[in-house]
């Protein structure tokens, strides 16, 4: 038993776990940040011909998910199992994608860190050979994440500066049991770690611990440097999460100076007005899959650990006065 | 590959999967109920000695773990992963009840199908070798879930005749990769079923549906006979839905009349002024473990398929008058 099991959280699939195609689906101001070429689709209507921003960001699942199945000519009765998940109360944004479609579904919460939650669990059933092709779906919304865990947008609350700026888009990515190409090679799977911190305008501080707790896990648990891979990208920590998160993984004596980068730092400007950076779950999954992947495709990177970083807290905690608990899961992927 | 797939929906397990341990604690009226001494523990206080409900919820999730673990002489640092859900809103009950423990976490939103989804990734994770002995967590919560759903339990709406009452408990099973018992032998992944249904205080009926689909899908893809099975319970659908669910699978041409039964029904007597009967994440998982589990023990049931029931919406989506999806999970568990 446990044959996959190195250390004390992470796992290394028998085989690499091949991406098969993955597509994201942003909003404007994504479109117009710094990675705005490499995404799928830019949707200029936050509304995106719905009459609410909750459906339009569920829509944004569905066209992540087509353009994904088109990539490979596949259909959604090739799908075995649809793992998703998003930051809205009972993911709504997953479910109302799932109901249009014939797949299996599994929805899940993890907050920002679905997408890494989500490829860990494909990667579970797909190295068990209970399945042949999975459908993994990440996505948020600036809209509907404002209203629902700070204020309606039309009241113009000022935004402090650590705050950050949720990613408004979707991500669907197809993982298959075997093959060459760019592949899930392993997982560490995160605890919840919570330091206190309360300020729900500064989520980068908040789960900055969980990422390098997970990151120094991995690399024990395997035995790794940092320098293994050619990019370490957390999800949505920001410029204050990952100064932290760098400092941190520099005291404990992990030198990530070079290769060491998060998601929410890369998606926006400085001078889109986004303060700390991006967030949310299309975050890491989005700049994942339009950036990270074709360079890991075309071999400009070899190997990258993406550790998508979930804040998991809700409106009703924070009015009640609790700390943010976070939780960071790791994924390796390699090209093989 | 897909060895383990059997027709569309369905993984038969290489191996049972034992169940090593279970415990259930529950809220005053559940310990009225029928089933009341049944459970492990009867919490009187809806608060549990805290200062919220919600945390009340989370902290019953943790005395819960806490009993599933002493029953076999574990301790936290005997589990490899925790897959836990509920039905609040970023499922605050499990994360601030995983914060506690050294317990890699998934997060898992299925609404009242939380147990069975979480079972079933148990068992995918177990039977693929990856690790040797996981822990499931549900929990739900009356006074969390009206407040958060509904209404304020303190204004006191009259509630319809066809609403549920949200059962109060929290329940932790520990599945492992070997040996004989009670074991997870095979699961049906539901997929997301709509009919279109937009009655929230109807949720048997909006239910239903998803359940007969999966329990129908369940027995194409193994060629069983509903006898099969001693019995076949669902989760929530309570005494409407078990009903619409009955001659659903009547019509369908599977009759289930003598070992059909729901949770729901079962976990309240009429005269507790319950109307159609138990729902929420601990409704099925409380009558499994505390009522179902003994007697697959004992011998008195050799086989159950248990098929937990969800209804996947938001007080967000049914403001904006959307219909109801909703999606059931089966999980066969065998004595062995």
């Amino acid at each position: 038993m446990n044959q996959k099991k190195v250390g004390k959280q992470t796992y290394l699939f028998s085989r690499p776990l091949p991406i098969l195609s993955s597509a994201a689906v942003v909003g404007k101001k994504e479109g117009d940040g710094p990675l705005g070429n490499y995404f799928d689709e830019i949707v200029l209507d936050p509304l995106y011909g719905e009459r609410s921003w909750e459906l339009g960001e569920s829509k944004m699942v569905r066209r992540a998910m087509d353009l994904a199945l088109a990539q490979i000519n596949l259909a959604y009765g090739d799908l075995d199992i649809m793992f998703g998940g998003d930051l809205l109360n009972q993911i709504i944004a997953a479910n109302f994608a799932a109901r249009h479609v014939p797949v299996p579904f599994f929805g899940l919460f993890g907050a920002c860190s679905t997408f890494s939650e989500a490829l860990a669990l494909a990667g579970i059933a797909l190295d068990g050979d209970f399945v042949s092709q999975v459908l993994v779906t990440a996505s948020s919304h600036y809209q509907t994440a404002e209203r629902q865990f700070r204020y309606p947008t039309e009241l113009g609350v000022q935004r402090k500066p650590t705050a950050h700026w949720t990613v408004t888009g979707a991500v669907a990515t197809i993982v298959g049991s075997s093959g060459s190409g760019v592949a899930l090679t392993g997982i560490t799977v995160g605890q919840v770690i919570d330091m206190g911190i309360k300020d729900v305008n500064d989520m980068g501080s908040a789960m900055a611990p969980a990422a390098v707790d997970t990151i120094q896990q991995h690399l024990q648990d395997t035995g790794r440097q940092p320098s293994y891979y050619d990019v370490i990208a957390t999800g949505d920590l920001g410029s204050l999460g990952k100064g932290l998160a760098q400092d941190m993984l520099a005291e404990a004596g992990y030198d990530v100076e070079n290769n060491y980068t998060d998601c929410g730092v890369l998606i926006f400007n400085p001078d889109q007005d986004t303060h700390a950076g991006g967030s949310g779950c299309a975050c890491s999954a989005a700049v994942f899959s339009g950036y990270f992947y074709p360079r890991l495709m075309n071999g400009n990177l070899q190997r990258m650990l993406l550790v998508s970083t979930g804040a998991l807290l809700s409106p009703t905690s924070y009015q009640q006065g609790e700390s943010i608990p976070a939780i960071a899961h790791a994924v390796a992927i390699e090209k093989v």
